[in-house]
């Protein structure tokens, strides 16, 4: 089994494209079908807004961006493909014969995933060529950020196919969740569907209109279905007498007209007005691309606060981040020039960290140069594996200078000079450089102090990060001290 | 009608405690009427929960706590409280007779407000004394950190009790949502239900565990559900072409058999016990505590997210947060010491600012000095208001010498000298102290300019801010210059 380079993806709508910006910044190349004129366009769009918010979702090297080509022909995408996702309209006449062509095309031990929300892959697969390799792997909107992918096998389905189909996606950040039992509409579109009937209900009897039911759900039970789903959740509602107890306060309620579902609204043109009208008043004027960028930003600030306590979709992300790393110290090591400073981390201004006053804030320049210690101190290997070994750096003296303020989504880079270095001690300065215009923004000295974390006390650092350093340090010893460098605080004049 | 001081709670379980931990950390005094006799150990862990959560959550001062007392005797809890909210159990035949009861005890102009998650205030409400200042207010649990509060009258409710519910439920860091048409389980509730229907199926019908159901939600809809709600997050999926193109896509999808809702699960022992038995599954050993702190620490962190954005939750959290501010200005002045360093900044190692050592990361501590830092700013008049007039102080340069670790939970302060200060600059001291052990953490040295934001310059400070600052310049020159002020980074000795 060959790895996997190459992703064929059939239709390149909203969820095409998500797979394609997921795919393309994780390093594969990517070959969509799509018949719009438009296509090369709008994916282009949607691959930059994913870029912008993987940024700012990991500090890792992605190692891409791989290659993107669009092809108006179907058997193209799927013969030169080493995985292949179909993300056609939701009709099984239109995803059956297209699924069929593209399985003829394909190498026969390729894996074929459909991102369909709810059609059973039985059904699907029926009259495919090597039909094993069939499975769905339905995706969430946006693709490119949101970690759930359900994997749902059909009769013909081999468990190889599943488990192949399941590394993929996990190589790729997100989590798949595997649905034992074929059923119409997997999982979370059952749970997403019975909401969004009681919700049209709730539209079409003119209780609440969809501004309102939309805030029913974020200032309330969506902050917790967010990390804990629903069991959860409720268990801990039932306080110390638990998931029993909240079930014999709770379970009445069953029988109770808390739910219309038992009937279905009719979608007629009456109510189809009026939701549109109402999401028109509630879009307020922003624009979808404002709307994509917005949720975006809160979507990766959800996971990165829930990152903080290894929770939910933080966990998942914790793990893509250390896979990327991971990947990036095993692959070809970047030949660095050792004679002049080190440029070793890039990042941008998130809008996070602008202050009251327009500008970065002051800690995020520490948070900043913090990085930048991490990055050379990960190229002389003294890296989470290190850290697992009982070692690692500690500050124990930073000074900065603020000389420029810097908006948001400018693009910095750090460049770190070495001033000096022993077995123990790790002298270095840094220049935060708004990297458009080369403007020098701030600079950083620091003292780094060698620790046995067990003991908690100083020790040598292991020989092999030694060998790394020294050169460095020595090359370094020969550039010019930069200005700044030894500064101390101080007050000239007279004072009040 | 006078402020509110005094909130009486008819019940001090779950819900009850979640409302007097609300209440005593905003400031006001609660007598909860419980007949549990281990109730007042019960509400102290909460409130004791609740006010870590909130140490996490906001660094406004809260102007608390204020005092809790529990009593037996409903009429006790009634007759001493200027905003009363109940509690009891979810049955009409335990809420009415006691709803009455406090009626009558209470004086004719407070406010009463139902916790029901579903019952009609109509009913509630249709033989009570008073019955226009009753409605129902139904919070979320944890109900300290949820915003959402659905507030519903009932036929005899007045506009003017809706407006004063509101006002107070936002007073203390709620959002509510006036539902405007009275309908069995309000708007989250059904929604809820509806969702919680079809999950119960899908357990009974074996095709997904209580766990696996709640990875659904957590991965995937429910992060978007965190702050778009349903009706926005379809639009966006829309694509460019927006809600009619969504709704005609997906139209169809309802009349197709994704939700199993036209039929009610039936809750016999062995859907009961499956259901148990996988939710104890799921709890992984953790105790109910554990799971408490960790949902809590989860919703701060996904509402602090959204602050960043200054969306959904985050929208919330940050006009609390102003609000806050804005009334520990409007208190007495607390007096300060001038004659030592200033002790205005106080708070705790959050398990987020842990870093792969163990121990609070190094840009955290420029965070908590910077903290520091606006606290001195604030309390000299350099403040919000003072912002918006287009005048502000900008850090120029910053030391820190970091000199001993510190682990999650600790308490901190910070000591503030003034070093010295003219018209422009202002240069001060920060020590950072663990509160408990009196231990030196770490030293920031930091020199200010004043600036007028718009011009972009240096410009003097105005008069009234001087004049705070200039008496606490003149006392703290007497004082001794502290250890390590003024200090460069040197590293003595011999190098690689």
């Amino acid at each position: 089994m060959n790895a996997i380079k190459t992703v064929g993806l059939l239709g390149g709508g909203v969820i095409g494209a998500g797979w394609a910006a997921r795919c393309v910044l994780n390093g594969l190349d990517v070959i969509v079908c799509d018949l719009d004129p438009e296509a090369e366009r709008k994916l282009g769009e949607v691959v930059a807004n994913a870029e912008r918010a993987y940024r700012k979702m990991t500090l890792a090297p992605l190692g891409g961006p791989g290659r993107l080509r669009v092809t108006r022909e179907l058997e193209d995408a799927a013969a030169g493909a080493d995985f292949i996702q179909e993300n056609l309209p939701e009709r099984e006449d239109v995803k059956i014969p297209l699924l069929n062509r593209a399985a003829k095309a394909a190498r026969p031990d390729v894996v074929i995933g459909s991102s369909t929300s709810g059609l059973l892959p039985s059904r699907l697969q029926a009259e495919m060529a090597h039909p094993a390799r069939f499975l769905v792997g339905h995706p969430f909107n946006p693709v490119y950020l949101m970690p759930l992918v359900e994997v749902c096998g059909g009769d013909k389905t081999s468990d190889e196919t599943k488990e192949r189909a399941t590394a993929f996606y996990a190589s790729i950040g997100m989590r798949p969740l595997v649905v034992r039992k074929e059923i119409d509409g997997f999982i979370a579109d059952r749970l997403m569907e019975a909401l969004w009937r009681e919700a049209l209900w709730l539209v079409n009897d003119d209780i609440a209109t969809a501004a309102e039911i939309d805030d029913a759900m974020r200032f309330g039970p969506g902050l917790r279905w967010s990390f804990m789903g629903t069991f959860l959740t409720y268990r801990i509602a039932g306080g110390e007498l638990g998931m029993r107890h909240f079930m014999d306060q709770f379970g009445p309620s069953l029988k109770w007209p808390w739910t219309k579902l038992m009937d279905v609204p009719e979608l007629n043109d009456e109510l189809l007005d009026k939701i549109v009208a109402q999401s028109d008043a509630q879009a307020d004027g922003r624009t979808i691309r404002e709307w994509e960028r917005l949720r975006d930003d809160c979507l990766v600030a959800v996971m990165q606060g829930l990152r903080g306590h290894g929770f939910g979709a933080g966990a998942v992300l914790q793990d893509y981040d250390a896979k990327l790393f991971e990947r990036s110290h095993a692959g070809p090591a970047v030949a660095v020039d050792i004679g002049k400073p080190l440029r070793l981390h890039t990042t941008r201004v998130q809008p996070e960290w602008i202050d009251y006053n327009g500008h970065m804030t002051e800690s995020r320049y520490l948070q900043v140069f913090g990085d930048g210690t991490d990055a050379l101190l990960r190229h002389i290997g003294a890296d989470a594996d290190y850290h697992a070994r009982g070692f690692s750096y500690y500050t124990v003296e930073t000074h900065i200078r603020h000389l420029r303020e810097v908006g948001v989504d400018a693009p910095l880079h750090i460049e770190t000079q070495v001033l000096g270095a022993d077995e123990k001690r790790l002298h270095m300065f840094h220049s935060l450089v708004e990297t458009k215009s080369g403007t020098l923004l701030a600079i950083s000295e620091n003292m780094q102090l060698h620790v046995d974390t067990g003991a908690g006390r100083a020790c040598p650092a292991a020989p092999e990060v030694l060998a790394k350093l020294q050169p460095i340090a020595r090359a370094h010893a020969a550039l010019p001290v930069p200005e700044g460098a030894g500064r101390a605080i101080a007050m000239p004049g007279p004072k009040v």
